[in-house]
Formats: structure tokens, sequence, C-alpha cells
């Protein structure tokens, strides 16, 4: 099949708009710039068998593959505007490519992002996205903010999509909602908007708690204690930990893309007016201190984070 | 190997200077924008085996995954400012990584580009780039803007990077000033910046100038007609060619990355010019005509363009 005619039939959806000047099917695209606003923009990529199951519905992948980089631009309370998608695949399956393409045109047009471009090749299934966003200039939440005194915050559940993953890796089959969270995680972009100016500090837990949080910790060059009483988890995996007490799909699990953020004491007021707005929960774990790394207070067992080798 | 080891061994020579408000190691990165100018940005993948032999040096592959991407900007007249790069392989080999690094950063500090973030991942080599540039509001080279009586241009020859191919795959040694053409192309930036407000389209020679011309014709619903024998070539491919008068090395072998544009009558004088700035020869091919697809004189056989899938 040729690109062109795939390009045509499958990604042309994004009709030209706004500031886009240029879309889809030439060289680059062109979209006019803000003044006062500065760009924000990540790259990221799904290989199947690595971040997703093989037998992952096309659906549920593209979803994912939007919303990991939706998610990387919620971390720096960016507004995304644009993305372009690199899809490698084995061969051109048009059911496949089907289901792909109206999940990522459903997600897109719920964030308001619009694909302006992209490359199509032939090879195993890969699914490289790169996103362009806005911000306010010098607004941007760093993962370099974070001062002690501090209270460390993350919203809604953790370790759900860790359970689900763990649950189909050893044949279980997880719960629906556990599922969901594995194959169609919600960036918090709106949460990530509203914390602009109230959060010191902020990343979206990809890696897991422990990994993700602990890069704030060094950039910000501070240390931290959370008690793992308090990290929120659903119903069913606090029943699962509940049984040996094994914390390590909620501290080392990644994949969750919620926000770990830390807030200085004279702004948590604003917490629960923005938790309510962004109809999200938002929990205090913990608190940054002067130094000595990250002590996680009540787990018995250390785990490992993921590594991407 | 933690991948946030690998991005500061192998990937944080870029330093933040210019307009970059935060580079590599957040979760986005952020640039300033500048007003009165349209952000240009491009994606593109290459993978081993099928965008060059599983054989390649590690350098060739970093010079050439940037290098396509700089000419897509070339082709839309746009100064190439940022990208970032997602990086799929099988295994932390650090001899590879410091020739990918170290041609990488070679050619980014050749056309003044910068690395401002990415994502490595295990999987089969593939090499993803995003490149965003800026371009002045409204001047892009478009591939829709050719009409009747343009002449149709080529910068340098046409032909040698497929002429290598070729001959690595029957097992034959190509000349080093072919096999340069393959694995190191150079990008036309300079050049798709003189033709801003000179060239009425413009498209870079990637799937092959018989295919990546005809895209221009269709975007600008317009014909032509080119003649073979005014297609600029190396002698050592004139030499092939004239064998047995088989042009589709020339007319649809990809990968030579020069620009193809079409002028009109009055601004043809420009492009000595042009030239003489860009040190590059650029060479008339044809005329566009009112319709009828692409009529090529001379040519006995007909070939086919590289196709992605």
């Amino acid at each position: 099949m040729h690109e062109f005619d795939l390009i045509r039939e499958y990604f042309t959806w994004s009709s030209i708009q706004g500031s886009i000047v240029l879309g889809v099917g030439d060289d680059a695209a062109i979209c006019n710039i803000e003044p006062g606003y500065q760009l924000a923009t990540s790259i990221d990529t799904l290989i199947s068998g690595v971040h997703f199951p093989d037998a992952t519905a096309a659906a549920d992948i593209a979803h994912k593959a939007l919303a990991v980089n939706l998610s990387d631009l919620a971390a720096m309370g960016a507004i995304p505007k644009y993305y372009t998608l690199a899809l490698t695949m084995p061969e051109v399956n048009k059911f496949w490519l089907h289901d792909f393409s109206k999940s990522l045109k459903q997600l897109s047009e719920q964030f308001g992002v619009q694909l302006i471009g992209g490359d199509t090749t032939k090879g195993s299934l890969s699914i490289t996205i790169s996103i362009i966003g806005w911000m306010e200039s010098g607004k941007a939440l760093r993962r370099s903010g974070a001062q002690v005194g501090d209270g460390i915050y993350v919203s809604n559940t953790i370790g759900d999509a860790a359970f689900a993953l763990w649950q189909l890796n050893s044949n279980d089959s997880p719960d629906n909602s556990c599922l969901n969270r594995l194959n169609r995680p919600m960036p918090q972009v709106e949460m990530g908007r509203s914390l602009v100016s109230i959060a010191s500090a902020c990343i979206d837990i990809s890696d897991g708690l422990e990994q993700d949080l602990s890069h704030i910790l060094t950039s910000s060059k501070v240390g931290a204690i959370i008690e793992v009483d308090k990290i929120p988890m659903s119903p069913l995996l606090t029943d699962y930990v509940g049984r040996d007490g094994d914390y390590s799909l909620v501290l080392n699990g990644g994949d969750d893309y919620e926000l770990c953020f830390t807030v200085p004491e004279k702004n948590q007021v604003a917490l629960s007016r923005i938790s309510k707005h962004c109809g999200a929960k938002i929990t205090q774990i913990g608190v940054i201190c002067e130094s000595g790394g990250l002590e996680i207070v009540g787990a018995k067992n250390a785990g490992k984070s993921y590594q991407h080798f």
C-alpha cells in the first residue's frame, strides 16, 4: 500500500483549524506561534511486547501512545496543541488501522490536540508520538523546584495499571477497572494546568512512584519521607496489598500517568478547589525534607521501578 | 542500564542556550517562541534493514536520521532549531552509542540545531527524530504552489545514493563518493532558505524524483514534462546509465535528499546567485504544464519509486 493512500485514508481526519497553517501531507507542518508563551515538546515511543502486551487492541495502543505524551505535557502544566505520529508496523492491516485511527481521533478531540504530520514505516510494531504545547512564559512546572517543608501529593490512585499488568503476566484476568487504567490511562492535563503557580515541582508517574519522585528529589537537591499507608489505592489493590503487605506494585509499578507534585504550605489551601475542578482526588503522601534521599515509612520490601534497559 | 545514566552519558552534550529554557531531562523541553514566525515541525523514522542495511555504522545512522529531518525543513524553507530523539535499540552498546552520539553532535553543530529531549526504549533498532524549526510567517515553500510555465529544478546530482544501495545489495563495492551520498546525505537547508520568495513549490527527494515531483504536481493540480538527459548525474552514474540507458535509479531511487523545486520565469535570474551562495549546482530538468501528470521524455523503462509498504 502506498504511504500516501494510507495517510489519506486513516490520518487526515484532523482538519486544518486554529493556528495550523499547513497540516498533514507536506514535508513539514506549519503552525502560528503565540507571543508571551513558551513552547513545550516531548517524544515517547511505545514498543509492542515492551510497553504493551502483543495482544493489546489497536484502540488501546493508540489511546496509550497519545495519552503518555499528553501526560508529559500535563506534568509541565502545558496546554497540548499539536502532535506528529511515527507509526511502524509489519503490514497494512485495515481493521487494525481503522480501530487505531478512530481511538486516536477520539482522544485528540477530547484533549483538543491536532495531528499535524507523521511518518509510516514497515517494521515491528512501534508507535512514536512527538507532542508540542504552549505554556505561559516562565510558568512551567519543573522537577527542580521542591523545597524543604513542601507537601508531596499524588492524583487519584496509584498502582492499578501495574496490578493489571501483573495479573495479565500471571495469566490471571484483571478486573476491568484495573485493565482500563493500564490500557486507557487518562492524562491529568487539567490538573497540570491548575497546578501552575501552585505546585513547586511536578512529574508524571510513568516508571513507578518511587523512581519518579526520586527524580524530583535529585533535580531539587532535597530528600523526602513518604508513608505507604497514605498512598491512595483502589479498593481492589488495597485488598491485594492487605494480604501480605507487599507495596512493590504501588511503589515501583509504572504506567499510572497520575501526577506526583510538591506544594508549599501557603498554597495547600488551593488543592481542594483544584481537586473539585478536575474531578480527581488529591492526596498528601509525605513531605520534602533536607536530604537523605527518599525514606519510605511502612514498606517491608524495597522493589525496583521500571528500567528502560 | 538506567535510562537516565544513558541520557546523561550520551545525550547531554547539548547545552542550554539561546531560546531554550529547559532541555533534556524533564518531562518536556521548553523553548521561547518568536513572534512573526511560524513553527515548522516534522518527524521521520529510520528502521534497521529497511532504511539502512543492518551493517551500517552507528555514525552513519545518526547522521542520516538527523539529515532526513533537516531535509524536510529544508524543503519548507525553514530554519531548523530543535529536535527530540526517540531511540529504540536491542541493548546498550557503549561503542555504538559513543559513535552515534558523536556523529549526531557533529551534524547538530554544523546546522545549529539543538537536541532538547528524547526517549530511549528496548527493541529492534529504530531511530525517530522529530524536528522543530521557524520560518517567517506566510513564507513556507509548499508543494502546492507550482504554476504552468514554471521551470522544474533539482539541486546537485540525482541517483548516487540509490546507485550505492543497488551495488551493496548486489554484493558489489560502491565507490566512496556514492556510499557517502547514501550514508551521509547533506540536507540543503541553506538552499531551502534561499528559495523562500523565489520558488513556487519545493520538495526534498527522499522516495525518488518521479514520485516526489508527482507530489508537487498533485498538490499544485498541474502536469509536467521532464527530460531524462537533463537530469544531473555524477560521472560514475552517467557511465552506468550510459551502458544500457536504464534511468530507474535516477528516476525512482530515493535517499538523495536533494531539493526538487519549481520557479516562475521572473525569478529564474536569481538561481545562479543562489547556486553560488550555497555551493551547490542547480539544474533545470523540465517545465510545469497544464495537466496530464508527469511526462518523462527519453526514459526507456518506467520504474517504481520507494513504497513504504
